[in-house]
């Protein structure tokens, strides 16, 4: 009998940690949580020196399930599988990598849906706002748990890359190198506007009930449908939908002439946004979607993300997608002009992708080369 | 005492009329409509060779209320006023000019919200999907109506412009210039995908009833809120809303840590799809989105566009914008391309504009310099 090997470059069987942490954190709308606990993995080995963490921060939809898979659920792969593992490009033979949850999550942190010690219920509506500031200062919190003084790195993509780069600013002294990929510096208006849309959905459903939903046993799907198939748009490009589902029709030969399904885009959304319904918690998307909106570290500089960046100390490695219209290259160019300006070590890398935002979940050769590049050359 | 004066270059007071048509209209999609109406306006005079006749169509939102003001409602100002008048591009003292109003429209044309006469009782969700080509038959048959054999022109933008196209192709001998502006010769998937997402919110909303809600006394007003929300991100670019909104705060002097409004952008939307909620119908707006969906006149020719458009006699003016990305400058290339492959004769302009899609809506002296001088051009 051979027990099942785990695929090559695997981490293999993982499991979920969770830290609790009984010190309040005060976070930056003025809220306090008396407590609050963080879901974890980690893959590889800390070393004798310390020297070779790496925290890997996610988007909105993802969790502190980077690699590998739960022994009882083999299917369920880590959302960065292709980067994390021995002989990957961020290599677990040679780095201690840690995925964590955020704040405010679905997934295993303490969130909205967590029992709030004051009443004995779940928070649901009265869960605090968070920010990305506050999940940089959880997550240190974590790193001090785990003994860990200074990161080897920190990585992400999206919502991720903002927790990298806030990093740089909240601890200097405790990242030595920020890898943000697929970032802006601030959201823009359009950002703004589609995260709101998705917010109303939400909020109008009549199952929404203020937020206070989880006491009536009912979820606003519909309107976490809705929001997710906003997203979903917003992740690709034109060009790569064009591509993945062009006008093919599904299953007939013509137009329906009805509001049933005709085109495989129509299937494709659908799909999405009942699946996403069915599991997370619409709670937990109007918070993130307001993270998003919030975080302008240049804010408090009239401005001037080349002073906000000007405490930073780590060395950066930029990446963006020249299809990624969610946050276009050129925002990466306003971080990566930012941190020239202030004299940092920086590198850029915009690859020629089709995929749109959601190119930074790929593993294009140029990318993956890329970061395979730098991490090699992370000192531990 | 003096009476007011109509503003320099408007038409002035004007009159909605209605035709009406007892001959059944067979639809592309088999259906047939027992009779119709059709709300139009005209303006300016028909010559006595008939030959000075141009037909506006209008996109989503608009009617057939093109110029001018009718006398109990002053402010209430044709949609594309700026181009139609007395001394404007589009001259009211040389040309007879005609709104007309879809079929399937909320505005005063036969739609979902008029009376079948085979139940005496509001069509609702049985009216039937109608389609550019549609829209175009019933045109002709108003045409008719006014003794106009042959028009001088028909100009749209956006959808309107899908149905000046369409002229060219269901009556070629009765065009003689198709004004094709911010147009595609059909939808993309993101475009199809964002329409889903809109139909998606309205058919959710529990007042929707299946289409049936005239009877129930409520509208979906959440989810035509939705819906407009997302269209308007559309018709916008990026640089335009970031210009017109930034990340300006709504009397706040910093983020309210709430789901109140925070950012200006998030009070325009919730505006916008307020206000459209009041007065447009739901029924009509999932219908409008499914005929852009189904517009693809190269769909019959393999995909060949060139061959499509083979049987055009028109002369075309195509006319895009460089900031729209719902229905990007290539598109209109697109069209181009194929219509030089059949050496039709073609004009193309490119207007390098920053509002978006709604730029067609806009008095840029580039883009309207070019409109008079077409239209100066056209021989009588």
């Amino acid at each position: 009998m051979n027990a099942p090997q785990p695929a090559p470059g695997s981490v293999g069987i993982v499991e979920a940690r969770k830290a609790s942490f009984s010190e309040p954190l005060k976070l930056k709308s003025g809220a306090v949580l008396p407590q609050f606990e963080i879901a974890y993995e980690t893959y590889g080995e800390l070393n004798a020196a310390r020297s070779n963490a790496v925290l890997v921060c996610h988007a909105l939809n993802a969790s502190h399930h980077v690699a590998g898979h739960y022994a009882d659920d083999p299917d369920n792969v880590g959302w960065w599988d292709n980067l994390v593992g021995p002989g990957k490009p961020l290599d677990t033979r040679r780095f201690f990598v840690i995925g964590t949850n955020y704040l405010g999550s679905c997934f295993g942190s303490t969130g909205p849906a967590s029992v709030n010690p004051a009443t004995g219920k779940s928070w649901g509506a009265d869960f605090p706002l968070v920010t990305v500031e506050d999940w940089v200062e959880a997550q240190a919190r974590l790193a001090d748990r785990l003994g860990i003084e200074r990161f080897a790195g920190v990585i992400g993509g999206s919502l991720g890359a903002m927790q990298a780069l806030q990093w740089t600013l909240s601890f200097p002294e405790r990242i030595r190198h920020a890898i943000v990929i697929a970032a802006t510096p601030r959201l823009s208006a359009q950002n703004i506007a589609f995260n709101e849309v998705a917010r109303q959905a939400i909020m109008t459903d009549p199952d929404f009930h203020g937020g206070h939903y989880y006491e009536k046993g009912v979820v606003p799907r519909r309107g976490l449908r809705i929001a997710r198939m906003i997203g979903h748009i917003t992740y690709l490009s034109d060009d790569a939908m064009m591509e993945k589902f062009g006008r093919v029709l599904r299953g007939k030969a013509g137009p329906g002439f009805d509001f049933d399904i005709d085109f495989e885009i129509e299937s494709y959304l659908r799909y999405q946004g009942d699946k996403f319904a069915s599991y997370f918690d619409a709670n937990t998307y109007l918070r993130i979607t307001k993270a998003l909106d919030y975080y302008d570290p240049a804010a408090d500089f009239g401005g001037d993300l080349a002073a906000a960046l000007a405490r930073a100390r780590a060395a950066f490695l930029v990446v963006s997608f020249t299809s990624d219209w969610r946050f276009a290259s050129a925002r990466s160019r306003e971080i990566v002009k930012a941190l020239l300006e202030g004299r940092k070590i920086v590198s850029y890398l915009e690859i020629d992708a089709p995929q749109g935002h959601d190119a930074f979940l790929m593993d294009d050769p140029r990318y993956h080369g890329a970061l395979r590049a730098y991490f090699a050359n992370v000192a531990l």
